[in-house]
């Protein structure tokens, strides 16, 4: 199965990045200004109102992992995981969505806007204090 | 084998962006500023002075494929192709970087800066007049 992979260096502690991967706060300030819910080890996060998203996995300062289990059809039971590593003085976010079952165009489309949401929401939320999260985000095509 | 799958909408006509992607010109606006050769099909374009792609594909309007005969080892014989289709009013360019032999770090870091080069790079010179291809392009790790 088709999976999405990204990664994006951070100048930061890699335990400011797990903190922000793990509150609704920081949901809220990277990826979804609307998110409500709870981001801890089993709890379940409400992205875009209709989109929930399972925290199975949360490893201080190592992984944190969601799986979705409501929200877009292609959506259900993939797996999110965000693998933190500190290497080259920032953390790394190696970031996979994984277990998509064909890829599909929207799936080239989730791509990209993940690879937008990393660098102009956590990485720049974390460096900066200031991320771009919907419904601000950077646009990837016209309408969205 | 794992592919690295983008996508973005511009708003312009398909024959705009077609433009852009078969021509040494716009090679260097929006990818690389150091790009040399030719980019019409059967013609090889050098980037960065040390990745060739050879044009293996270039139907007007519609696709174009690149393959790349030298450059970083996990690079060699991997293919880019850019299908183009407009609708909603915009053109569509679904991008696959496949052949890829495994998911190795450096695809993850490679995925994510194609989804900015295709954004802030083709998208925004071909509906701005200006990108931002190497050097100056958005940094996805501190350093690059």
């Amino acid at each position: 199965m088709p999976d999405i992979l990204h990664r994006v260096g951070i100048n930061a502690p890699v335990g400011k990045v797990y903190d922000v991967l793990t509150s609704i706060e920081g949901a809220r300030a990277w990826w979804d200004a609307t998110a409500t819910g709870d981001a801890k080890e089993g709890g379940l996060i409400t992205f875009f109102k209709k989109v929930d998203m399972e925290v199975i996995e949360a490893k201080p300062n190592e992984r944190v992992r969601w799986k979705c289990v409501r929200g877009p059809e292609e959506w259900v039971n993939t797996e999110i995981t965000f693998q933190l590593s500190y290497k080259q003085d920032q953390t790394f976010v190696i970031f996979t969505h994984a277990n998509w079952k064909k890829p599909v165009e929207f799936m080239h489309h989730c791509s990209t806007k993940w690879g937008i949401m990393l660098v102009h929401g956590l990485k720049a939320l974390v460096e900066t204090g200031q991320g771009r999260p919907a419904p601000d985000y950077v646009q990837v095509y016209v309408g969205g």
